[in-house]
Formats: structure tokens, sequence, C-alpha cells
């Protein structure tokens, strides 16, 4: 996601357009990207490591944007 | 996110960029969007019904796109 400083411009668009869609209530919105990650392997503290990395150094831009690693078990 | 049979050319790219940067174990890579909203008032079942619906016809394109809905508590 963008630090909460970085204007959003995307984000505000969506806030702006809410409620002239009959959608109330919303004081803020941001929007950012995602990625999921399948992993080969066990996803133990090396692997977990390693992809804090990736995400440090090549999924996120780090000037301007913050992450957060999280771990879902596989769905299906 | 984009569905599963549906053709991700980022998620792709990422991860053939990945055993080049020296990553390497990662079977698979899917971008997606994600959407922050910041509710005004509680969070109880009809708000949630409203951003279910919000996501539905506006944030997310169903033809080629799943979503899921999920509760944070505020950070800081």
């Amino acid at each position: 996601m963008l630090k909460p400083e970085i204007l959003d411009p995307q984000g505000q668009a969506v806030q702006r357009a809410l409620p002239r869609l009959g959608f109330e209530g919303i004081g803020d919105v941001r929007q950012g990207k995602r990625f999921e990650l399948e992993v080969e392997g066990p996803v133990d503290e090396a692997a977990l490591a390693r992809i804090h990395e990736m995400a440090e150094t090549f999924l996120a831009n780090t000037v301007i944007e913050d992450f957060t690693v999280k771990v879902e078990e596989q769905s299906k």
C-alpha cells in the first residue's frame, strides 16, 4: 500500500464516486497492490525471510509504499 | 484477484524475473488489487453487506476477478 503520507489519487477517485453510487459512510479509501506467491516447499523462517527480502527489494517500492507479508494456507 | 482461469501477464512477468534476481522456489505469482476502506461507524452486518455489494458492483470486475472482504482493526 502507498504510505499514509503519499497522495493516492486512485483511492480518492473511488471515495468520491461512492456517495454518487449510493454508498455512504466510507471515510477513506486507499488502493494498493497484492501479490500471491505460491511457495514450493515448507514456508519456514528462512523462506519467509527470503520472501520479505523479495518484497522489499523487488515487489514494493519502499520509497513510497509499505508492505506486509502474510502466510495463508493454500486454497483448494 | 484475477480468477484462476484468467491469464495474469503481470504475475507471470514477476515470476519469471525472480530466479534472475536470485529468488528460487516460487511456483506461481498472481498480482491483484486491494482496497482499504475506512468505515465510519460500527462495522456490523449491515455495513459488511453494503461493502460486499460495493465490492461486487464497483470495486471488482466480477467477470474476471474474485474478491474477498476482510475486517481489520484500525492500525494506530
